[in-house]
């Protein structure tokens, strides 16, 4: 078969090549799948590299160590889930509030896809955080208040409209929603369904809706 | 020194042994500080015979295998934990909301005497449930379900005296409570900070309190 289509293995391959970001990416994605089921600390680089059918050795030609190719999970996951937000939380032919339950009720189809067993990467190593090099501390902590800005703009849009009390700080709700959040997640892999998920949700509604 | 004072080593000690007790007790009390820390799959058998002063490989006198033994200290930790809730949820010197607020001080200060390394062994075991023994899944919502319950009573009494708001469904907030309370936990450890657990609360006592 093609080989020459394939990344090439033994020696570091250029920046330049496109087989190289392939398979760069797909340790990426592979990395996210296998991180968000198990966390950072009980995965292998070795099954890894076996899922995403890499030969095993290659992992050092495209990251510097497994706390490197964390950080950029981090990263990817960080970014990933901010467009996820972008694209439910500034969905303008939507009432503001309405944005926020399209997420959840997107979160929920997304986590029964994967049968309940993936979570969110951030939650998992935060709750495996004493286990883990301390520099993911910041950059985790960084990813949460990229989101609950992102989330505090869409409140402080539900105030404008006048879906939410005005009376309470957005971003202090935004933070809120992000605590229970993390916890809903856990509960409904454990549950094994989008029940949690659904009731923090409504009662965080309850909680910020204008009466 | 006194070696008879010591578990005996290398066969199985009788049931009635005091020695056998201790150090099974020991070992149990030794799981308990890892697994809340760092969860149980990235916990090897090993470290913790190793942190109790216990000699390799006399695991198995005590405990059928780690399976066994994580289940064993799901149930210390679910039990541990329900004492802890009774002294502070059935304490009526307090009003009923009081309470619970001082359960919330007190978990904070609890995860502050351990700057935050050590979290609720409920909430790991159920973030890393997929890569955990099928049979704790039911163990662990089990348990999750008595604090519920635990919560649910303190909360009646909050509705009878006055406190709570009686249009609530008590089980349903006390639900509430448990899903996002676990996602308050594990955010105090990645903050290493008691404000996650105190910004729930104040939400949830703002939900759920009469007006």
């Amino acid at each position: 078969m093609a080989r020459s289509n394939k990344p090439r293995r033994g020696r570091p391959p250029k920046g330049s090549d496109p087989a190289y970001s392939e398979t760069r990416l797909s340790l990426i994605r592979t990395g996210l799948a296998v991180l968000t089921e198990k966390g950072y600390s009980y995965t292998g680089i070795d099954e890894i590299l076996k899922k995403a059918g890499v030969p095993k050795g290659s992992f050092y030609h495209y990251f510097k160590n497994k706390e490197a190719f964390g950080e950029i999970l981090i990263d990817a996951y960080g970014k990933y889930f901010a467009r996820k937000l972008e694209r439910w939380l500034e969905d303008t032919s939507m009432p503001p509030l309405q944005r926020l339950a399209a997420f959840v009720e997107d979160a929920g189809r997304g986590m029964a896809v994967h049968e309940f067993k993936r979570g969110c990467l951030i939650g998992n190593l935060g709750q495996e955080m004493s286990a883990l090099p301390e520099s993911f501390r910041n950059q985790l902590t960084a990813v949460l208040q990229d989101w609950q800005q992102r989330t505090c703009k869409c409140l402080q849009e539900a105030q404008q409209s006048g879906e939410m009390q005005t009376g309470l700080d957005a971003y202090e709700q935004a933070a809120f929603f992000w605590i229970g959040w993390e916890g809903a997640v856990l509960r409904a892999k454990l549950d094994q369904s989008t029940e949690p998920l659904n009731q923090f949700a409504a009662g965080f509604f309850r909680l910020i809706k204008a009466t």
